[in-house]
């Protein structure tokens, strides 16, 4: 990156509605930054509707239709988001009861929801026979047992597909590798227990199994690993259909699809990954002489992840001497978030697009680093990086790619209040979800 | 650790009122564990009030008096937390307008409080001058100028402490280390910049400068940190003292001691650290010819850290073929909470003594691995553990020394609802905190 460029926003890390004005300032689906600013206090998240709608389109069209592609509830949930995902006809993925309650709050329609976990409590199970979800996915023997029993109580006999393990790990980062054997999730391929729970739940009197699914990691940038995995359990498939006689019409191969944060990082050719994986697939379900079954994946954050921005204000401009002879001085901007609302930082070492948003700048860069306001030094959500000289107390900054496992994993640390979450569309700012007050903080104190 | 010890609760980790009885059933300050489980639920957070008050005591005979020592909120705060800290006399910290806020719901006295952060909003300076907050620790020059406006405009007189950066780092450990010059807090000595302000502080006429605080690390074992540090914060009382004619009255050398979390740990001796740090602070004091100022500490979560512990259900049990030559097969237990009631371990890799407590075990111990509910591979409470063999679906396990940086870091991620937390006192227990509810979650949806 060249130093002029601060002022231009990188179009593949951006939402598509992001635009610097003439005027130097940022508007979001129309919408000026420092408006929203204003509007809705900082810290704050901007969804932009149209890139979401945008992604969800693109992804269905690059595997056959919305039915075949999964939003995952967990990288973000409002009921509002839940509508956007019914309306473009994707499936929904939920993780727990909770989030299942939210989707169902959000007139999600159950017969296109998923459900994962790996310790699946009765509430849980229940809720989902009760509402009709479509799928779930069962994680292990004891769950089988117990979801049959859950279902012939019902009355009804549920869809189920299983987590299989194939052994196959897409990339090596070890917090979100999940595929490896050596993990909580799924059933193992290779052991033949796959295969056990498989024929235990074509037995089963009050279970339907339609699939199996595998997960080969987050943030994955190839086809590779799925089609590996795809080679694998497609394996599976054909002894199923031998030795059991049934061909499983369905096949899960989880996600999920990695997003560039940084300008450096491209973009995802989603189109080229779906149209490889998915003659892989029907390659070797014809070299194993079985019947291609229907793909379904699940991107994850390249859904979402994308589409949104959190505005911060700064506040504390500092100049530090560092000691260090390769970076003699440090600005330390300081900003009114942090690690309570962005944790990726610290658990993941994640880097983010900043950029000025209230206006453009002309100023030199400096060595800068960004720091929210909690009382911990590793409180930092930019280690390092140059931004214009000039940004000073009162400057609005801007966050791209930060729709994705923020919010969902935001505390209330240094009693932080859960920021505001807004959707832009077309010149207009919505609320989605309002900024939490210390009353919320509050309610929960028996003492009070 | 032999592995005929598991049923032993290591009392340097446990709370005082932990006690395996004969029976099996760990009781806390006599309520047993599964008695706690079954009222509240879990996941739960459990506080031995007299655990608490006892390390408040100790403390404060440690260092002269109540009044010396500093509470720190961020590590946990309620207002029934807040009301033991004032009975026991203690002071206490707060490290955003927030955490001010809930202190004085809970009645704590203004005036023992002190005022943290490094981006201190003009809200948090107009509370702190208008509830007459002890005192303000003053992070940089602007917020100095500000503090001084805000007194002026309430015609108050405001005392505060400075926060320097002596130079020195306690550890190595680089997301809690606090005190090397490259980091947020504070203004810089060796430069010159905290004499400067000393100077701009004694001259602004609404701001009562009483002394300097510094921060050499969290977690700290050992005075040496905190020794060094006087002695270069003292070189300063000394300039000022020589330069400016005021002899500062008092000395915040900060924090944090160090807490056992896991059984080959040690405890501070924090009896002889205390009367290290004070002879060294009055040897030097004298050495330099200035009055030694009376020293003031925040030991963070060695107040608190080991007061608590957390209950988890154990759910899905799983014998994994890990395909490695080292260990062939791990056990993996499944909780009913996770990285969303404890970010530490994904977070800071930080270890926990876990212990069965619905009853005993002489089962051989295996391998095993403690996993939370969450969709994610990386939400692993406890990587490594030899546990006994038998420990099974609906047991109840706890984790010891969760008390600080935890429910205060907690998220609602995989739609986890905030865990209840109850105090414990002569085999009573008592609500605290209330469990969050699906209400709680969707109450900040604006589309419903």
């Amino acid at each position: 990156m060249t130093e002029t460029d601060f002022n231009e926003l990188p179009a593949h890390v951006w939402p598509q509605g992001a635009r610097r004005e003439e005027d130097g300032v940022v508007t979001l689906a129309g919408v000026p930054a420092p408006e929203l600013a204003a509007e809705f206090g900082t810290p704050l998240y901007v969804f932009d509707e149209d890139d979401f709608r945008l992604r969800c389109r693109d992804m269905a069209a690059a595997f056959g239709g919305p039915e075949n592609v999964h939003y995952a509830s967990k990288a973000f949930l409002s009921t509002r988001v839940v509508r956007w995902v019914n309306e473009e006809g994707l499936c929904l993925d939920v993780a727990s009861v909770n989030e299942a309650k939210v989707a169902l709050a959000g007139g999600f329609p159950a017969q296109r929801m998923t459900a994962h976990g790996n310790n699946k409590g009765q509430d849980y199970l229940e809720l989902c026979v009760s509402a009709g979800v479509g799928h779930v996915v069962l994680d292990n023997e004891g769950e089988l047992a117990r979801l049959n029993e859950v279902a012939a109580a019902a009355g009804r006999v549920q869809n189920v597909m299983i987590r299989v393990k194939p052994g196959v790990d897409a990339h090596t980062h070890e917090f979100v590798a999940t595929a490896h054997e050596d993990q909580k999730f799924g059933i193992s391929l290779a052991t033949g227990a796959a295969f056990a729970a498989a024929q235990a739940c074509l037995e089963a009197s009050h279970l339907n199994l339609v699939g199996l699914h595998c997960h080969v990691g987050s943030s994955v940038f190839n086809a590779e690993g799925f089609k590996l995995a795809a080679e694998r359990v497609l394996s599976l498939y054909k002894r199923i259909h031998t030795e059991l006689g049934v061909s499983l019409p369905e096949l899960d191969l989880g996600g999920g699809f990695g997003i560039p944060y940084m300008e450096y990082e491209e973009a995802l050719d989603v189109a080229a990954l779906a149209a490889d994986l998915l003659a892989a697939v029907g390659r070797t379900a014809a070299e194993l002489g079985i019947a291609a079954p229907k793909v379904l994946v699940e991107p994850g954050r390249s859904l979402v992840g994308g589409s949104a921005v959190t505005l911060y204000r700064v506040g504390t401009v500092k100049d530090v001497e560092t000691g260090k002879d390769d970076l003699p001085v440090r600005r330390y901007l300081s900003v009114d978030g942090g690690m309570s609302d962005n944790i990726r930082p610290a658990l993941y070492e994640s880097e983010y697009d900043v950029r000025l948003v209230n206006r453009d700048s002309e100023a030199p860069l400096v060595d800068s680093r960004i720091v929210g306001f909690h009382c911990e030094s590793g409180d930092i959500l930019v280690n390092e990086r140059r931004l214009p000289g000039d940004i000073t107390t009162g400057d609005l900054v801007a966050f791209a790619t930060t729709g994705a496992y923020q919010y969902m994993m935001s505390s209330r640390y240094n009693g932080a209040l859960r920021p505001a979450v807004v959707s832009v569309r077309r010149g207009q700012a919505s609320l989605m979800l309002r900024r939490e007050t210390i009353d919320d903080l509050l309610a929960l104190d028996v003492d009070l």
